[in-house]
């Protein structure tokens, strides 16, 4: 496919201008661009240009407040809260994580808690903040019901995504996020474009008996990974990152939203750890890391977030490319608006 | 197949005794004899009479210190330290649990990290310790290396067990605890013993190649559950549960025992979080829960534990079933100590 090469500074430029636009706060536009600039930067095409329709959509719909201020509340011991007072999590999350690393280097370990956002980016570049600042990060959220528990038959679960990182020195951190559900709700719908069958558990219709028709699905239910394992801590996250925090479960999210179709609504929640306090002067942190890392590269397999950070250093290198379907999507953006 | 119904009260005190004789101090026959009852008493025997051989023979090793007294850091910041000493890890929980859970309270968040113990147990006694208190919590710690990461061809990562709880009031809490191998490696061995080939994608053989062969799996290494998505969860286990908190990944504490026939020695971490803390007067989070389990178990999925808390009731009420031999293993033991 033909493509274009766009430096990471220019086309952050244009997606701030088009949230800018379309009404956002300048503190807004800026870290959502951030957001979107670095799904292309590190080839994660599902969170890149591809999202701003979406978050468009969602400003439409007044689903989300464009110039909301959010607000971090002093430290109530570890735990830090932000109030993103019904805007896009990106500024809540930036603003919460100085006063998190300053907390989880006082206590050892920190919380922040994400209350009242709007929710479309990954999970990875928040958890790489953290990483940069030192300390290993936990982080989840709940979605929208999209998602059979294991043994049930109807959407109850979000594809609630998990991620974490542990920083390691002069090199790119150790990084995962992955969504608890088999897939991403979006790979069922490329199979669907291509009239592929699903494979096989990954999918209930809407009977709730298993499916392999991508229309079937879509209708039904999707079904976490790894079975009663991934079903477990599917609903760790919605009791944690929706219960506990006192915000919405993804049943909750899809009930307020009424849709899958612009960005959800509900709280996040991200866990800092200092490994100089955890360790205590004993063993090394990372040094033992390092071996540890080190003995799962040394027999072959490879680390998550490779591909991304590979996609990175050639961004960085020669500009990100674009095709000529989204720097039309771009123009049109930049012209109309959302669809 | 016939059995004989014992007290829990009767058990605890034949499996203390067994310990005591066996020089284990009374301290730490009381918490081990704790851990084995409740494996018999929930119906999880693999954590039952059946490991009380195991846990003398690390001691008839000398891998064991019979008579550690573990040591209770005062707080630093949200971590509560325990130095088992090299005891067995069911004591040093035992003496930090109510440090953790006054520190939740306290700082709404809090970890206690456990250094330099012997490990045999479950996770889920201790995971429902937290939840008596009113508090959520996670557990996790290393194994020794017995699984190979995805893409990888050689034992590194434990089978890693991950454990959660969430607080119900007047009911049993929500927890799971599972090894984030596909299985444990005692499931290959009933494989083994009924000369059935393994399913698909449970294990590589010696030369990292796929393999349904139990023999070969148990000279290969077993693979993690849910492909690189556990496989990324078993590594987060190895970096938080041992490099982090300046204790063994799997890798070494193989290396120090030398086997996989004994109990093996790393560390361990559990997080305690309290909800009135997290939700901070938002909506209230036993009643977001209770609506979200209630959601799960409408729609016919069972909840994780339920098997276990059926046996305990039977138990309590019956008394808990025994077969003739386990009756002759517990004579035996109170006999010979160790085969």
């Amino acid at each position: 496919m033909s493509h274009e090469l766009v430096s990471v500074a220019a086309l952050t430029e244009r997606v701030e201008a088009i949230f800018v636009k379309a009404g956002f706060s300048a503190d807004h536009a800026a870290t959502l661009g951030r957001a979107i600039v670095a799904g292309e930067r590190d080839g994660c095409k599902s969170h890149g240009v591809y999202r701003i329709a979406g978050c468009l959509r969602t400003l439409e719909a007044g689903k989300v407040v464009p110039d909301a201020d959010p607000v971090v509340a002093e430290p109530d011991g570890a735990i830090i809260r932000v109030d993103a007072k019904g805007g896009f999590s990106n500024l809540a999350f930036a603003r919460g994580l100085p006063v998190l690393a300053e907390q989880a280097r006082k206590s050892g370990l920190a919380a922040l808690v994400i209350n009242d956002c709007v929710h479309f980016a990954a999970l990875w570049p928040e958890i790489e903040d953290i990483t940069a600042e030192g300390l290993a990060g936990m982080a989840m959220c709940p979605s929208y019901a999209t998602v059979a528990p294991v043994g049930g038959t109807e959407p109850l679960l979000g594809t609630n995504p998990f991620a974490f990182g542990w920083p390691r020195e002069g090199k790119n951190p150790y990084v995962f996020d992955f969504a608890t559900s088999v897939v991403a709700r979006g790979e069922i719908e490329l199979y669907r474009r291509a009239g592929d069958p699903l494979p096989e558990g990954w999918a209930l219709d809407a009977d709730g008996k298993p499916t392999t028709s991508p229309e079937a699905a879509l209708d039904g239910a999707m079904l976490p990974f790894g079975g009663h394992k991934g079903s477990a801590i599917s609903t760790m996250i919605e009791l944690l990152a929706g219960a506990l925090i006192g915000d919405f479960t993804s049943d909750k999210a899809l009930e307020w939203l009424g849709t899958t179709t612009i960005a959800p609504r509900h709280g996040e929640l991200i866990l800092a750890f200092d490994p100089e306090r955890f360790a205590g002067g004993r063993a090394d942190p990372r040094a033992t890391a390092e071996a540890f890392i080190g003995a799962i590269e040394g027999q072959g397999a490879r680390l998550p977030g490779q591909r991304r950070f590979a996609a990175r250093a050639e961004a960085l290198r020669d500009g990100i490319p674009l095709t000529k379907a989204e720097l039309d999507e771009l123009d049109r953006l930049e012209k109309e608006g959302a669809a």
